[in-house]
């Protein structure tokens, strides 16, 4: 089970229209300090705030209407973008979430027209009612990331930007750096695909490291967004990100609050997963060797984490 | 002296190459929320982080050469864009500031390449520096909107952004209202271009009121680059935005202070003046009869005051 550039292209022709294509400016600043254009895909300014709208609308149009409703875990970027898939498709959307998601989490979730269903005290419990109601109710579950027409969908984005000389992808359970390098490499193999994460409890560089799917320990940390496993029985992300990425960068927490201080600065309010290139360019961790588009994957922060952290802090909380 | 829609096409093709055609991007949330299409010009992401870098780099190519220097006295956006434009095009910059210019903002100023001339203890010295500098050394003034060139080159924003029903513009020397007006009107009479700027001190709008360029007191905003006079010997703008706007609309400090949070939670991380379109939409101020863009005008505002406003503050010190 595997995406090709033909699925990509697939996905595009299928989301036109229900997404953005996102503007891709160049970083001034940063191109005239390290010598070659530096270029940002503002992917977060994408309807609900980030990339994982195409992966949710691809999957969810790619059901043809076959389907009795859409069912996810996440209260983050990707259930947000399947509430908000949904309702423009009309679909019927379910969230199963646990009873320790924050109160204003769970309403803006129910303010994006998704019904909400809170069951036990942990994800592992709301992972469980999913199965259940995949067997049960015939709902049809549209996965964060191991899953083709998720991959496909966020591989668009790899159409948008060109031949450049690298590309530099936010690294999580690998559904955007696997469908960019799909995509990237078959539009220019001799573009270096890059991903980035933190340093602790970054689960596909540990896993690509260990040959296999591997767990780690989570930490906090300010790309929060890239946290969580990538599954121990993961068919379609890891074997890309294994088999496309040229290398896989780690941050410190300190390197990530300087990568988002650089972007607000520039007028750029992003999360930490959206920081993580620009912070590996200038903790010269990536030297570009030419054009190098980074992409900035997500806005959703919290205003008072970002105001700490534009004035110095490093700490996620 | 008036500034016309071939002035500004002679513009773009002057400044194509050294500025950004920046993003027109949807506010998917507020066209939801309002039923009709709201687009944001995101001109923040210009280079030095603000319009002001198209009328600056206008005005000196207009110059062909032909200026041993150019002299202004902006620590602002316009300073910035002056120092920026001169280094790319090299020609040597002065800004002229005064002693009460905080040691911060002049070093921004070096660090853009030009020289400083330190003169007196208050910005009407500054100007007498300037015209001493123009009349003795044979530098040129590049003022920061009273002049045919620097308008034309703030209109070309004009001609990116088609044909809406609506277009707000932030409003303060007027610069950049007047040369999107010449543009818009030119190429779809039916759209309404409307000013917007603070209730408090603002100059155009009082001068607007009483027919002739009127003197205001000024007192602190959130939007402090539409601060200002416009000089009682306006010549350019005045007249353009006098006899070209449909509407100026008046913002409350809390009104523009919504504006900023609402951008901000979309990622755009803007300067008050930059969110007072927003603000008008949000307030119901403005009420949109069709698709409506609202510019995005610049990106400079002091990270701690932004974290300030984003926490729920409304005061700009």
């Amino acid at each position: 089970m595997t995406v090709t550039m033909d699925d990509i292209r697939a996905a595009a022709r299928r989301i036109a229209g229900h997404v953005v294509e996102t503007p891709l400016v160049e970083d001034t600043a940063l191109s005239a300090r390290l010598g070659q254009p530096i270029w940002l895909k503002c992917e977060y300014l994408q309807t609900t705030g980030a990339f994982k709208l195409r992966g949710a609308t691809n999957a969810i149009l790619s059901l043809q209407g076959k389907v009795r409703g859409v069912v996810t875990a996440s209260t983050g970027n990707h259930g947000r973008a399947v509430a908000h898939a949904a309702k423009t498709l009309g679909v019927p959307a379910t969230i199963c979430l646990s009873r320790l998601v924050p109160a204003n989490k769970v309403q803006a979730i129910r303010d994006l027209g998704a019904t909400v269903r809170i069951v036990g005290k942990s994800q592992d419990e709301a992972m469980v009612e999913i199965a259940r109601a995949v067997a049960e109710e015939g709902l049809t579950e549209i996965p964060p990331f191991d899953h083709p027409d998720v991959v496909a969908g966020q591989g668009t984005i790899g159409l948008e930007i060109g031949a450049p000389e690298a590309v530099l992808v936010p690294l999580s359970g690998g559904g955007l750096a696997a469908g960019i390098a799909v995509a990237i490499k078959a539009l220019s193999p001799g573009t270096r695909v890059i991903g980035l994460t933190m340093e602790n409890g970054a689960a596909m560089a540990a896993s690509i490291r260990a040959g296999r799917s591997v767990e780690v320990t989570e930490t906090a940390s300010l790309a929060d967004s890239l946290g969580g496993g990538i599954g121990l029985g993961n068919r379609v992300t890891f074997p890309l990100c294994r088999d496309l990425l040229d290398d896989v960068i780690l941050l410190t927490e300190a390197e990530i609050a300087q990568g988002i201080r650089h972007l607000g600065r520039a007028g750029h309010m992003v999360e930490g997963a959206a920081a993580v290139g620009t912070a590996a360019l200038l903790a010269g961790k990536f030297v570009p060797a030419g054009a190098t588009v980074t992409i900035l994957s997500g806005a959703n922060i919290d205003p008072a984490l970002h105001a700490r952290v534009m004035s110095g802090a490093s700490e996620a909380a």
